[in-house]
């Protein structure tokens, strides 16, 4: 691609857990004239998308169904094609998105447990364990890292009790907050659906649903009993056109975002040089906001740093100030920040994303306006 | 908004029937940075977008839902909102669409029938009238223009034999190919739901499923006796998100695409000034290309222009030529067309869309570009 001709208007820095700040590059590629859905040219570029789609998540035999919608069509996804009505589904819940996983499963039918962490914690392996040995379950649903609380579960472990327990159950990411900023590894730890959204950790405006499947989850899938219960989240239809692209050829079901597309291809090339050094970059950018939070007199809402995420920071404010003073006070020292989103404690707590570029481009000073606007916000 | 900094780079016209060419407005606004999507600047723009798409659909009551989709979302909107499992569907079916629309209702449990027009034509009155005697149905669903014929039905005469026969059957309209191009009246005309996406005669890249309800609606849906089938289509979540914006607060089910709804508002704030003389525009070009065409020994599929639309034509390639060979002299002559679609006769035809700025912005000679082509296209 040729040098990025696009520079962004000065402008606050956007630091909620996603949107996020986006390249120039791929404002660049957004604002390409559209092109036809099914030419060579645009096959090309959702190929090559699949391809680093995979890459990003350390698998060669997933496969992309990258789609226009929020992350939430993924859980459609999951529950219209993978539980048939009446299967048992197992949510693994640390907050917010737990639920909404959940309430999406029983509108396609699903029977579903919970096996719930207090707020700010994960679920213990053993609680788990036990549920998984009580009931059999067609999925196992885990949130990598829930958007309300900032809690970071371990899904590798997750997936290595329910491959042990219950070998035919799938094991279901929710990767929306978490794919791009924390290291997942879709084929050794042997996961069968990792489902995300664009405006995160991908760094692309939202609008694209994405989600990958593994070779285990097709097949059940294709051995389904009864028809799919959803049309636009229908593999029936999604999959032959993903097979199609995968392989060079257009295919036509519904016609695909091609600018969101262009914005994700730009997001991909720059993400897939470095990986590793990417998700180093988000732990040294996590570790910093959340010291000087710390030292300011904000309190994590995870009750210890190993499952606080690395792409955002969620913080009860100090004693004595109230979110709604100090959010616009953040605003005023350059930075956008969210508010509480988990019922127990909503106004009691802001959200710091620091995801993509922000982290990654060190001249860009991100970080240092963060940890500046955190400074600013308690003075008196 | 200031002057738009965005030149496109020289390229061959999309004369597709979807996407389209789109402006630089709409490119420059799609390539500024993402912002919150509660921030008060979004939900400003937001409102604006709900305004502006009643105004292009002449309504002052309609609930416009705005959602990150393609315009296939909208059948599944319809299907699982407001057609419950078994209660009965009616299909104004005129081609592809049709079908598809069909399938949809039936993923989410509704009894299908089906009135059918022959390939070309539009459906009789009487067949619908007598259909609608014969069985209660929930909704009469008809495709203003099917995309895969060019065929134009007059939907204002549907809804009319609607309202007559069966007063509380709801009319849905499929808009995706007309909204914008072809005249809809939805107060007037007494249209329950038309359903459409961004990247047809709205003039945005594709990523948009823009549909909007009549107060009518919005009440069969509220006194639906079981829950609603679907998710990430479901009125009960979007419902209260859209009311939000409409009256100018956030509120948060999933992140709305920031990107596309500033080309989108873009795109809107240059249709909704003078939408009659757009009309004028897309009949203007619709009948010259239809003229040179004609001339050139392209027969028209729909039988008879009154029943043509006006924002795309659907031909068959001269006696003696083949669309494989036609298309890409068409390309050389630097516009791109899309093969045929209907499956009864896929390999004749060929598609050519003239929606949207192409029609209506005479200074960038894009409908004497196509008629070059076209001339060019059957020289010997």
């Amino acid at each position: 691609m040729p040098e990025s001709k696009i520079q962004q208007a000065p402008h606050k820095i956007l630091a909620i857990p996603g949107p996020i700040e986006v390249t120039n590059e791929v404002l660049d590629a957004i604002s390409q004239p559209p092109m036809s859905h099914v030419s060579p040219g645009f096959v090309k570029i959702f190929r090559e998308c699949m391809d680093m789609t995979r890459q990003v998540l350390y698998t060669t035999t997933g496969m992309p169904f990258i789609i226009a919608g929020s992350g939430t069509l993924g859980w459609d996804e999951v529950s219209s094609n993978l539980v048939e009505p009446g299967e048992a589904a197992l949510v693994v819940n640390t907050g917010y998105f737990g639920d909404g996983f959940s309430d999406c499963l029983r509108a396609y039918g699903a029977s579903v447990d919970h096996v719930r962490a207090p707020l700010g914690d994960v679920v213990p392996s053993i609680d788990i364990e036990r549920a998984l040995k009580k009931r059999k379950y067609k999925v196992i649903v885990v949130t990598h890292v829930d958007t309300s609380t900032g809690v970071l579960s371990d899904v590798k472990a997750v997936a290595k009790i329910a491959r042990k327990v219950s070998p035919e159950t799938l094991v279901i990411v929710d990767g929306v907050c978490s794919v791009a900023s924390e290291e997942i590894r879709m084929d050794d730890w042997d996961i069968d659906v990792i489902l995300t959204a664009s405006q995160k950790g991908l760094g692309t405006p939202p609008g694209l649903s994405i989600l990958v499947a593994s070779t285990r989850a097709i097949k059940v899938f294709e051995n389904r009993k009864v028809p799919v219960t959803s049309y636009y989240a229908s593999w029936q239809k999604w999959l032959p056109i993903m097979r199609a692209y995968d392989s060079g050829s257009p295919a036509y079901f519904a016609t695909p975002p091609v600018n969101m597309v262009y914005a994700y291809h730009a997001s991909l090339k720059q993400l897939t040089v470095g990986l590793e050094e990417r998700f180093r970059a988000h732990q040294r950018a996590s570790e910093r906001i959340k010291a000087v939070a710390k030292q300011l007199g904000y309190t994590q809402i995870p009750k210890r740093s190993s499952i606080a995420a690395n792409g955002m920071t969620a913080i009860y404010v100090p004693d004595g100030f109230a979110p709604k003073e100090i959010i616009p006070r953040l605003t005023e020292h350059g930075i956008v920040v969210a508010g509480g989103l988990h019922k127990e404690v909503k106004d009691k707590y802001i959200r710091i994303g620091h995801m993509g570029t922000s982290v990654v481009d060190e001249r860009r000073g991100d970080v240092e306006t963060i940890e500046k606007a955190l400074k600013a916000s308690v003075r008196k």
